[in-house]
Order: structure tokens, then sequence, then C-alpha cells
């Protein structure tokens, strides 16, 4: 970043300092941030050629990258509402974007419960896995609706996020069975669907989510029952259309067990956070315009947060 | 059982009442128990017909395999040796039968030690689930000789028994890992064998163990790892071959989680203690007579223990 | 529908009693039924500001829609001809778009039949199912070319819609064979391509298509013959871009079995008409603008009829 | 045959006599028909040398042998008595073992009840094909035993033998609901167990069954849910140890439909009788000495029927 | 191809008669020279009216497809560049294209190579199969990113283009191991990834690959190890879309083997020069824009080479 | 060895020196070789007591399995013939013993062949790999029994053992193709069974037989063609029942090729002359005492060879 004195720039600075100590967390969170902060900055800059308004918002759009490199949705945000330079008129269309960006992905959540739930049908049992907000929307909207629904919860080792997601769906009424990971497959002949949520979606289609997803989506497959993941389309992983690969985090080992001191040094603890289910195993992708095949989630990135290329290669 | 005022059968009721308040309890001692109070009623049994004979062994069998109706090892040491009394000596066979079950179900597990072992190769990794004596001996016997291994065990939810495993392993001084039950496919890939144990065998080479133990299987058949599970023959269920299926266990819900007040009502628990791997996911099984194809259980059945058909149709 | 006292709405509400009372049967004559009320409703409204063109437009389109709920080519053709409302010349570009889908919708089953049969090779043998115009225009197509082919056609019960398929075919001179459903198996190991029609295909790429078609698939899929469905692009059904399920309809009993009154009671008969197949066992679709893979289907959607999301969302 | 005046043989030439013109009919009664023949004939043979004996017994068993070549249960009755010869009272054995054959013959179809009724569950839903003796005693067995089951039975074409089946079990009071065997597919997610019958059972497991089932296996096998075959020990077929194929029998096509005049040399019919399922798709044969793995079927015939090879090679 | 005597078509002929006459040849090659010739022809063509222009380029394009018919490149060119036909600008974007296709054909493996390489990780196998120019700069890029890489090669009978392939990787100083086609399963254990080259892609996903391809994509299947196809884009085969199989051609037998005499007449060889992979089998394509699912493919052809619908149908 | 001056055991000593050096080679011969010296050996002892009889043989048992540790037909005649040592007539036991294993083993492959030859239909193509006299055997019955067939062999690199196969049939007038190990998957289509030889049968039934085997099995199952191996009973592995692996041989790498002097060092080449086929890909064995089910292969080596057991454990 050159020094840029210009106040105007404190926006995009003050937004990449929020995400970058976590005071703004959270993928839909961080993707409005930063459309926001592209929106304000671009209605500072004045009077100037349209080639430099477009150097000043792409230099803008690279220190907001920069924040949390690993977070996707910042680019695919930034992507976004940056798609407006190539237009005609560039402000314009970036103050559009951002809009677009901002409503649409506060309505995402939402909308993936209205689309996943039509997909629910009264008298089914559904098998969900960690706390995904988007998979339990798609279930409370089913519960909603008026159907008659069950659900099975895994517990979610190690942090147990299953309890949070038994909590929230018995606070509303629906009939909740928690199970350990290791039972899926003795229960999953009386499972109807599977609904998980994603961490990221791949630009072939697979998806990385909670450790323990790729397993229950092998059973699934192995007696046909449908498994949807619930994504926004933020959630698409532009860079791995270009081969980029999922670095698959390693949490602290503590969150599984400490070992008494005799064996700390002994037995080693692997925690690894992710997964990544094949698409092969994955019978749609519930996204907030719609559920799509998971083979057309390249054609998503594409679309939508496309400009990769002309960055990196 | 009719009125048998001869004291000569206190063996036997002794036997039963040691096995029913679980005085005696496993599978191995269980079986050796039975064999033994065989033998030595049989002993006391003095100048009389082989029918009357013959009448008295089949009478204490049934005691004794009332003790606990579903403990495998029970019916099977009864039936092999009673199989004695279709001979031209029945008290002599009878005794002779009881000694070699006893010294066979003794010797059986570091058999299965040392014929499993040799399946595993220098430098590989293998996988197991819970906390299986045979499957340790076969881990055991596989470092003993030499082999440089390493070991991923499961934790085993609800009762954690893979830190058992993991202890025993480590005090060996073998390379231990291990891992919540929700990783096994993410490891998977590095694996080259798969070791478990059983609580039983059906006759169509199914496997009854540890909850979790069939998916972990079907993650090994995905990869076409081989998947092999260590079983003493007298594991082998004789009622299976007359289609009685193999009662699943549910133990206690607080083994899994204590729900707050608020929930306890609102959230259902289930936790079945045993999964069912179907026969096609395994490679073999390791038995004190050899490594068979799971297809051939209902052949050592037939051979060793089964005279099930003349009770029951 | 506001009351409309109009001459001009006279069209619609026409076309609209037709299609209702089955009058105009048949997806695509449904369809060109509809796009061409709407093109000539277009042309009565005059002297109007485009906001209440578009309004009328949108309301005819309704009507219309309403006239037969499941029939999929009604809607498509309506989105189809309206998308013209969201350019400069709304008027103009809807005449247009009438005209086109008229015209595309006409000359489908012969595209088709040219595409799908550049697909089949001399010698070989081709198993259909029912009786689909599009599939037999393949059949016939390929046969008109000089290829040398063998046809295996299925009875389809209960309403035996192969009987029509073998006749047609054999009235060509094609060497035609017919068996009974439950044969296929046997005689797959000879087929070299399976072809069948589409009553609709769903965003994710699977096939609703009459009862007995999945299992076709699923035993073309186990010995790897390719499996092909034949489907003019106004089957694809676009409401399952936001997870709508397709009602299989029950069809009445009696096209089964009557039986004698004393069984009426106790037996229990079903009749459903259709079933679905995944699209893992679909090898392509055939539309009349190509061969594409079904994971295509929702792109389709998208592009042609997917202003779906406007409306329901 | 060699000119043989002795009256004795007459019991054998008119057992042949019978069952070539079929006037004894269905697999069980034609063994039992040849064990009793044979135990009356060895009766009638007097003091002559055990060689003596032993020609003339295989002469008998080949006589009637030739009566029906393509039923199983024959050759398996006359090597069954026959294996008597080896002994060292060929007389005395050939008599046990025909009244052995005669009385296992006769119980093995309440036994088979008995033993498959034992897999069934309370609530479950069964799939049955065709009109099987074998598969109905076991249905009837679970329901007789009190537990609630419902039944779905296809039509079977071409003979709709199907209907046979509903209206035997709606006659018990069993909940029977018919459908075609095109839907087979769309039913079974709602389908606990496939129980079918047999008409032979090959030395590697495989079925020969009515056209259609093995497509049922199939679909069962895509979603895991066990199928089980319903066969007689004396249904196993000792020939196709040594390669032996078992011939399809194509029926008379008149069973499917007579076309009118038009199309009688235009359109081809053809009507095998029976397919064939692999073993890979069968969980169990449930035979009046239990439930085997298919892969023990040439165990069986090796025991009980095999001496086959003497003869052969 | 009608007179024509201007001086202007020289450059047309000139190309056609040299990829004619195999002076020009590769993929890439024939396509950049194709482009460069109707951009040159272009820059002649004076004071015309559009639709002489028109007519003359299409003549043009016409005339160069007709130079090689089975060379994808070749018809992927002509459609690339004269898609600026449809423009306001024809002869403007009729230079562009043709710039554009020429900088983004020259471009293409080494951009193949980067996104390729970025799927590879640190000490990973790579298996790859004859000899391709796309895979080798996979290979080596990831190499020369200072990755610790083996790479095992077939040898690719009959013309052993292995052995080039080995020979250029060991001169990178790259670990190569070289095997026999025959022990691609023995090893594949050890293998990472499968990377191999394209001869073309068909519109449903398929790969067309020199002969041996798809047994290893069905072995990498078999064990869940990713496959990966480098293909330019220039490869996606536009006919396939409306169903024209691509035809595999048939190299002479001597390429195997010469028979001695005796046998020449005796013993037929066959010697296809490529197989087809199906869609399932691969994991993504590598192309210059990025990996995409294999079911991207028509999607691709319909947006950069897709007019074959105007010429075909 | 104790020192055994006693002119008997030269017999023993000859055979052992001449499997040694490979004078007598051929798993058949080896096996007979080592028969025929057992009972040459014991008609040499004379007045001896049994105890000393026994032990006497058993060393020489002991004596002929070392002269080839690797060869699997030498333990299997060794423990064929000594079985006889406990009965009561051991040396009489032992005799007929020999006289019926060097049978038997003379006559196995006619035998296969005959067995294997009526599972090939009249116009089948079958495929085979490597250079068997078992398969070939089956192929020539088939052939000489008047059926018209063909055959395809690979060539089998390294060492094209295929050419043999294919100039033995050529020479019998049979319709031989040959084709590169590489063009499997693409012929196999037209292909209707496939039969190759086998090295070694594992207790578990999977398939030692030369490099590609596997590879082929899995094609074959793929589309569910029969996969059959010939393989005479003494080729069944006993060891395999402990659970002892075999060892694949590596053999030099000339055989594939020898890389100019540059590339010696820098280039690596594996030879591996065997693979493993599972018993999930094979349809059956065919032995000299019937076609059996891989799962049998276990208890065929328990009945014949099986003392395995008291000899390790």
């Amino acid at each position: 970043m050159k020094h840029n004195n210009n106040n105007n720039s404190n926006t995009i600075i003050d937004a990449h300092k929020k995400i970058k100590n976590m005071e703004i967390r959270g993928a839909g969170r961080i993707g409005r941030a930063v459309a926001s902060a592209l929106k304000e900055y671009s209605l500072t800059i004045q009077n100037i050629e349209n080639n430099e308004f477009k150097e000043k918002m792409i230099e803008a759009g690279d220190i907001l990258k920069s924040a949390r490199p690993t977070a996707v949705s910042l680019p695919n945000a930034v992507n976004y509402v940056l798609s407006g330079l190539n237009t005609n008129n560039p402000k314009e269309n970036i103050i559009l974007n951002a809009e677009e960006f901002i409503k649409s992905s506060s309505e995402a959540t939402s909308k993936i419960g209205k689309i996943g739930s039509n997909r629910i049908k009264d008298g089914w049992t559904i098998l969900t896995h960690c706390n995904s907000e988007a998979a339990i929307s798609v279930i409370k909207t089913a519960h909603n609706s008026g159907k008659n629904i069950k659900v099975i919860c895994t517990e979610t080792r190690p942090r147990n996020q299953g309890y949070l997601t038994a909590k929230a769906l018995a606070d509303e009424g629906i009939d909740t069975t928690l199970i350990v990971d290791s039972a899926v497959r003795y229960h999953i002949k009386d499972v109807d669907i599977v609904v998980v949520g994603a961490d990221a979606i791949t630009s072939n289609g697979c998806l990385v989510n909670k450790i323990g997803s790729s397993q229950i989506a092998l059973m699934a497959y192995e007696r046909k029952i449908p498994f949807l993941t619930a994504a926004e389309t933020y959630k698409f992983h532009p860079k791995t259309i270009i081969g980029e690969t999922i670095e698959i985090e390693e949490r602290a080992v503590g969150e599984i067990h400490e070992f008494e001191e005799k064996y700390k040094d002994k037995i080693k603890l692997r925690n690894p956070a992710f997964d990544i289910t094949p698409s092969q195993y994955i019978d749609g992708i519930i996204t907030e315009i719609g559920i799509i095949p998971p083979q057309g989630a390249w054609h998503i990135i594409e679309k939508y947060f496309g400009n990769v290329f002309k960055e990196t290669l």
C-alpha cells in the first residue's frame, strides 16, 4: 500500500482493522462490512478521472482482502462490488453492487430456509451435524410451515456444537434427538434427508465443513438418502478455480482431551476442524438463489466473484 | 428344571449362579467356567446307562444356558462339550471336549495376535476402534516382532474406551495417535489396515461390535483398505443360523450427556451400544484357527457349535 | 383476476379455457398456444405507458399459468415470452420471443431426433420404455439415416404404451422386440444404449418419467450402458430450482386390475404414474439445443425460464 | 437301460413314467417320489452280492434321472439316497437315506417359514415377487407369530402370479398391496426386507428365479435393503459345480400378448421365464437347515448331493 | 468453394494447404495458424458491405475447416474468431478475437501448469500416462515451485511415449519411476494424484485420450484418488454437443508387433489409439481458465465455440 | 536334519536336490515329484514301530519343503500325503494318498478344461491374460467341443507371454486377436467372459497372478462380465490361513527396458511379477473338483492341506 494520507481512506483502514482483530466476524457480517466500506470510500473520491478512481478502488480492495486471507466471504464481497469498475459508470455501479450485496447477503439465510424447506416433506426425519445457521433455518422453516418433522442431531465432537443445535430446535418445539457421532450409520435407515451447513464450497462442487460431515455424506450415499448442504453464495471459494486448495485448520488438541502427565508426550492428538465432502456425495447446494447441483459451483463463482484470473495469472 | 436333589448337580447350579450374578464375566471366562462345570459334573455321574447320562448332561447344559441368554460364548461352550454325547464313549468325549475348549479358548487371544500380526507389514499405520483385547493382541504382536508401526485410536464415544487402548499401546512404546470418531474419514487416506474386535459374528458373516464400527468399515471399503475383525470362535453366534437376530442393547443415555432441567424432557437421547457391519465390508475374520472369509462363519458354527437345530426346530 | 372488460383480453381467457378443459393438450401444443395468445394480446394493447403494458402482460401470464398448474411447459412458455418485458422495447421483444418459442418448440422433436441419432451407431440395439415422441424421433432418424438398428420395447404396465411404440417402429420397418417390464435385466446385456422420453427435468438433473424408467436407468448404470433421455427444453421444471418437488400423480388403480368383490377391500393397489431417475444414472439429456449433462439443467432453466425468483422469493 | 424283465424294477419304471408325463410334479413331490421308489426297489433285491446290488441301484437312479432332466430335485434325491451305496450296509443306508429325504423335504417349507420369520421384525414391510410357497411360508409365519407386518406384491407379468400371492396373504388377514413390476423402485424406500422363492441355486450362490427377481435384488442392493431367497436344499443345483449352466426356458410368447394379424410377423416377442440374480446381491438363503450365505451353496451341494463328479468327469 | 481468383484469399489457401499436408501440426499451432490467417484475410477485404464481408469470412472459415476434419482445435479457432461477425464492428472484432485466441492459446500450457500445480502438495506422488505437454507442465511447475514430488510414468504401449515423459522429467531432476501399463493397480496405493493430458473433451465431460487412460481413471476411482486431465479449452469438442461421437482412430498394427509369416494371417491385431474416460471418473479438467468440473465442458463450448448449431441443424 | 546314513533317504535327498536346482520345475511336476518321493521312501522303512515311522516321514517332509520355500504346491503335496500318518494304517494310507495326489494333479488341467468350458457359450468372446496352461485348457476344450468362440489375448508386458498364448490358440484354429495391455477397457464391452490362470489362491479367496490380472478383474467387474480363474487345488496357499502374505517377487528391471547410459541412474524401474485380485472381483475358481466361489478357498485348504496349524501355532 502506497502512502496515502488522504483521510478518505480512513473508512477502508478502519474496516480492515476491525476485520483483522475480529471485532467484525462471521462470513456474512464480514462481507457486508467490506461492501459498505467500499461504497462509502467510493463516495469520497471526487473530481478524478476514471483511471485514478479505478486504481484507488482496486487498492482499497486489496487492503481489505489482506485483513483475513482465509475468510472466503471477504474476496467475494470485494470482487462482487468492484466488478462495477468494468462498466461505463463505475462509481454508480460500485454503489449499486455494494447495496445489492448487502441486501442479498442479509436475506440469504432466510431465503435458504424457504428454498430448502420446500425439499422437506411432512413426516420426514432430518439428520444434521454441527450447528449451522443456514441448516437450522431450513429445518425451522419446514417446521413453521406446519410440517410434522423429526430431527436427529449429532453431538459433533470435540466442541459439541450439536448440543446448541438440539437446544435451538427444542426451543422451537421440534421433536429432537441427540446421538453420538459414531451412531449415525445405526440410525440412518430412519433418516429421510440430511441437511448440513458449509464453511466453503470449492469450484468443483466439494463441501468444506465441520469434521465428520464427509463420513455422514458417505453413509447417506450408501443408502441413496439425499444429502444437501445449505450455503450462501458468498461461501463459494473463488481461488479453488485456479487450483488452490483450502487449508484444513488443525485446532488446539486440548479441545479433545488433556492427558495426564504420564501420557502427555506418549500419545499424540490430532484435531482437524474440517473435512472435505466430494461432490458425488452431494445431491444439491441450497443457496439463496436456488438449489444448484454441486457441479454448478464454478459457474456461480465465475459469474459473481470471478475476476480472480485477472489478479493471479 | 426338574427337582434334582442329587448333590452332584451342585457344580452346575453353582456355575449358573456365578454367571447369572456376573461373578464370572467376559466371554472367554464364561465359556471356560461352563466347560469346566460340565466336565466335573460328568465325572460325578456313575453306574448309569448312557441314555440317563445323556439326559442329565443335556439338562445340565440347559440350566447353564439359561444363566445369561445373551452371552454368545455360553451356548457355544455347552454345545461344543455336549457334542461328545453323540459318540460311543460319551463321558470320555465330554471330558476331552471340555479340556479342548478350555485350552483352546485360553490360548485364543495370543494365537489371534500371532496370526493377525502376520498381516501387518513394516511401516504400516493401523486404525482401531474401542478397546478390544484381541485387536490389541494383534497390534502388540506386530510391534513386538520388530515391525515399525503406527496406530490411530478413535476415542469411541460415549464411554471413551479408545483412551484405554491408546494408553495400553503407548505403554508398549507404540507410536499412538488419538482422534475423535468424526475424524476417521479425514485420516483414513494414511491408514494401511483397520483391525477391530468383535462382540459377536453372525452366521452370514456380519460383525456385531461397538457402535461406530460399521461406519469405519464403510470408510475403509470406500478406499479398499483392508478391514479385519479379531474374533475368537466362541464369538460366532449359533442362533443366527436359524434367523435369530441379535438384539442391539440401548444403554443408559446418561452415558452421553445429562441435559439441564429445561431440556430434560425436550431433547431425546439414543445410546445403542453396538452396530452391525455387513460381511461385504469385512476382508477377513482373524480367529484362533486362522483367518477366514466372513462367509465362512456359518461353516465354523455348523462344525463346532451347531446342534442348535436339534433343539429348536 | 381483476375485472377486465376490455375485449383485448379475450385471447387470454380463450386460451386459458381451452388449456383448462384440455381442448389444447400436450406439452408442446400448450406452450405454443400460450406464446401465441401472449403475442396476440400484446398487439391489442396500444398507446399506453410501458408500466401499464408490463402489468397487463404479467397479469395475462398469471391467468394462463393458472390454467393447469402441473403442466411444466406452461410457465416456461409464459416466462420465456415475458422475459421481453425487461428490455427497452418490451412489445417488440415479446412478439419476437413468442415467435421464437413457437418456432423452436415446433422444431424441437425433429432436432432432438437428429441430435440423438448421432449417438446411435450402426448395428446397435436400443432399449426404450413407454411411448415418447422424442425418443421415437431419435430412433426413427437413426433408422432413416441408414443405420441397421434393433429396438427392444418394454410393454410399460399398467397402460401398455410400449405396444404403441412397438407398432410405430414396426410400421417404419425397424426390427422391434417387445418384452415384459420384468425382463429388462435379462436382455440388457445385449443393449448398446437406452433412450427414453421425459415428463419433466428437475434443476439438479433428475428425470421425471413414466413409472419404471428409474429402474431401467439403474440397470443400465450397473453395466455402464449409456442412458439418455430426450427432452425438449420446455420440459425443464423451473420451480425445482427453489426446491419445489414434483408431485407424483397416483392414477386410478383400475388401470392395473379390478379385483373380484371378495378382495376389493382386502388388497390395496398403488398406481403411481411416474418415478424419478437420479442424475448420476443419466449420461445426457438430448434437447433441441444439444446434448447436455444432467447437471447443466439448472443453467438452462436459469437462462431461459428463470424469472421464477422474482415471483416467489 | 439293459433289458431287465425282473418285476422288481416296476417301481422304478412306474415312477419314471409318472414324473415324465407330469402326473407327479413340483420339486418336492418329485424328489419324494424318487426317494420312495428307490427305497422300495432296494427292498425287492434279495440274496445278491453287494456289487450287483450297487449296479442295479445305480441303473435305477439313472432311469429316474432321465425322466425330466431339468428338474433339479430329481438328481438331488437320487444322489442323496444312493450315497448309501458307499457304506458298509448299502441297503440299510439306502432305506435310511430315503426316509430321511422324504421327512426332511416334507418339513422343509414349514421349517423355512419358521427360520425366515425370525428375520422379520414387528412393523416391517416385506416385498415379494411371483408366488413362492416357501416365501409365503416365511411371511405367514411372521404374521401368525403376532408381528404386525405389511406386504407389497408385484403382479409378476406375464402370468400374474403375484395376484395369487396377494390373495393368499389377504386370506390370512395380512395387510397386502399389489403394484406393477415397474413400480418396485418407487416403493422400495418403504420396504424393510425382500423375500422371494427360488427355482434353483447355483454352486456359486446365484439364484435362478422368476423373471424380474434379479432387478428387484439390484434395487434392494442399491439401498442396502436385505434380499433373502427361501430355498429348500433340494433346489441347490449339483451340476453347476462342474460348470454347467442352467438353461433359461423361453415360454410361449402368447403368454405376453397376441398381436393383431398385421403385426404378427413384424414385432417379435421374447418370454424368458427366469433370470439369474448374482450372489453379491443376496444377503442369505433361507433353507430348512438354516440361513446360509450364498457362497455356502457349493458346500451344501458337495455335502449332500455331490457325487456328480464320479459320474461326469 | 467457388472460384475466387482474388489474391486476397491466398492467405487462406496457403494455411489450408500447410495444415492439410501437416506442415503445420499440433492442436495449438493449427489453431493459431487459422486465427492468424483469418485476421490477415479480413484485413485485405476493403470497401465492401458487411454482408459481403460476412459471406467471405464464412467461406474462408469453411475452407480452413476442411483442411483436417478431425483436428478439434481447427473449428474451435474458426468459430472463436468468426463470432465477431455477429457484432456491430465485425472486422474490428474478428481481428480482436484472432489476437485473443493467439495470445490465449500460446499461454495456455503455462497457465495450466500454474493452475494444476496448485493442486499438488509437497511430498506427493503423481502418476501420469503417455506424453502430454500440459500434464508435464503441471508436474514441472510443481517441482519448480519447490515441492518435493515423485512421478510414476507408464510406458504407454505400443509407442512407448512414457519413456519420453520419464526422460523429460528426469532431465528436470524429478524423482521418476517407469512401470509397465499392467502394473498401475499394483502401484496406485502409493499414488496421491493422477494427471494426464487430453486429445479432446466431449460436451458431457468425457475425456478422449491415449489408449489406457480410462482404465487408469477407473483404478484411481476405485480408491478415490483424484484424477485430473489437463486440457486447453480449444480441445473441447463442439460437435459433441449435437451428439456427434469422436471416431477412435485405429493405427497400424505394426506398431504393436510384426508376427512371423506363419501367424500373419492367423492372429489379428487391434490398435486403437484412444479410449474414452467417462465423466464420473474425472475430478476436474485443468484448463487455462481454471479447473472446471467435467460437467462444465458443455458450457465452455457453448460460450466460446458454440455456433455449431447455426451450421448444422 | 539329523545325520541319517541310511541309504533309504536317498530318494528324499535326490528329490530335494532336483527341486532346489530347478531340474524339476512347474507347480504340478514339483508336487508329483514330492508325492512320489514320499511314497518310495515310505516303502523302504521296514519293521519299525509306527512312531518311528511317523517321525521319519515328517522329517522327510520337512526336507522336501525346504527345497523351494515359495513353491505353493510343495507343502500342499507333503501335507496331502502325510495326512495318512493320522490313520490306523499310516504306511498304506501314505502310499494311497501319494497315488491319489499324482493321479489327481496329472488330470487336473484337463478336468479344469472340461469344467471351465461348460461355462462358455457358443458365440462368446473370451479375454485371457498371460500364458496359463489351465486357462488355455478351458478355451481349447470349449473350441474342441464345437463352440464357435473368439479370444482376445493381452500381450502381457514385460515378458509378452500373451504372444505364446495367441500362437497356441491360433495353432488350434481359434479366432485370436492380440491387444496391448492398455487396450483392455476399450475392448471389454465385446467380451463375454474373462478366464485367467493362477499362481496362488489365498485362504480368503484372493488371486495371486501375473501383474495386470487385478486391473482386468476390476474392468470386468465394472460391467458385470464374469471373471474366472483356473486353478488346480494345489495352488491354494495354506499359510495364508495363518495370515502369512505372499511376497510379490520383483524381477529384473532389464525385462522392461535398458535405458541409455545417461538415464541409467536417473530413471528408476519397477518390475513386480504378480498382483493380487480381491475376491469380490472373482466370480468363481475353476478347480479340478469343480467351480467354487472364492470364499470357499479356505475350506479347500482346511480339508486337503490344512495341518499347517499343528506345525505353526
